[in-house]
């Protein structure tokens, strides 16, 4: 079972607090390109998996997708989540991603923020994925880019000149990646870049788009500290198809 | 038109006492990585491009390929490889990958090791590529790994270990890259992981493989150099498919 941090009382209470939490979609900056990558939702049938308080889930309801189905290994998540939102046509369950089967051929679209790296067994939950979209159904995720999730130590250094760098190492040692986020000892699993998107083609998906987050120009001039994001690929978003 | 370093006297000097050149495919680490995502050969066409002295083109003339079309900038190179051969299905050609064409559905294979990176405009390439090949036809390709060619100062740093690490930035800064190999100032495009991919995928492409090279075990035990190259991505090898 994936380990859950988010249940953990410490851990909850600052998370709660990051400003896409509580500003919801408008404080995460890569959503205007998770947002380019969506295929039109008016009408699907649509999976939020690792859904968290639902921002995403409620605003794909809101774009006109006739059901949401979200899940997450949080029951804090999920019950907060839960007091967002009446509508009917939203779903939320408490499931494990390791384990989880979804119904074959049922969903338009599988959407994913932030949550696949958590995941030990990457290659069985694409698989599931795959027969649990309909033909031609789309499955869009982000996750933490393996160049961010590497390193021993993943903290700024600096170069010879003064300007800031991303010490990359342990690229090829895939596997547990521990953490301090809140709590001590999160526990995410490091894949490379070639091992992901190979697992999505091994279940038989064709990439549409691979992107790394970058931040824009406007978003800098709003937020100067997101400049760092230009030095090293920080997230890592796929759009495939069934 | 490309920089054509390989005409240079002093780089052509040590570049010709590579491993790789000197002993032909046993002497790249990745070869074993790249002959696994190749096709199968027998009554192929092929084109190769940024063939250098030839070793490819031969060998698969040798697997029983058809027709195999070397192409290079260097004239220095293509004298010499044409030196290296009687064979009259092989035929070598000097031509800059910056305005090549290639006759429509022509070729069933297009193949290049360490070459792309040296193109400015890897969009027409690509496109132009796509449409030389068959239907089902196949692209395999190598280049440098964005995340060597990336950094201000491309060279091995340690984290607070004493471990090797390789400091990233200026990731998403794409375009000229110099460095110095036997000459100053030798110019190379650096686009990130996305770029590339979705350059692939917006030309035609299906994806069919994507790896970044990690020596075996083996590799590592015969040359203990090798190590280091599981700390960070250096080559990116990729499949794709008309």
């Amino acid at each position: 079972m994936a380990q859950n941090i988010y249940d953990d009382p410490g851990f909850f209470a600052g998370y709660s607090q990051l400003p896409r939490q509580v500003h919801g979609l408008p404080g995460a900056p890569e959503w205007p390109a998770i947002r380019a990558m969506l295929p039109e939702l008016a009408g699907k049938h649509v999976v939020d998996l690792g859904c968290g308080f639902g921002w995403v889930s409620r605003w794909m309801r809101e774009q006109g997708a006739s059901s949401v189905l979200g899940i997450d290994l949080s029951q804090n998540m999920i019950a907060r989540a839960k007091t967002m939102t009446e509508d009917p046509d939203i779903t939320y369950e408490i499931a494990d991603l390791e384990t989880l089967e979804l119904s074959k051929s049922t969903f338009d679209l599988a959407y994913s923020a932030l949550t696949f790296h958590y995941i030990r067994d990457f290659d069985r939950l694409a698989r599931m994925l795959y027969r649990t979209l309909v033909p031609e159904g789309h499955l869009v995720f982000t996750i933490e880019h393996p160049i961010y999730m590497a390193p021993t130590h993943a903290r700024w250094g600096q170069d010879e000149d003064g300007r800031k760098s991303w010490p990359i190492n342990r690229y090829f040692i895939e596997g547990e990646r521990r953490t301090d986020w809140y709590v001590k000892g999160v526990l995410k699993y490091h894949r490379t870049m070639g091992t992901t998107l190979n697992a999505l083609i091994g279940a038989g998906f064709a990439l549409r788009h691979v992107e790394e987050f970058c931040p824009t120009r406007e978003q800098i001039k709003a937020m100067p500290e997101l400049a760092d994001e230009l030095e090293r690929p920080m997230m890592l978003l796929v759009s495939a198809q069934r």
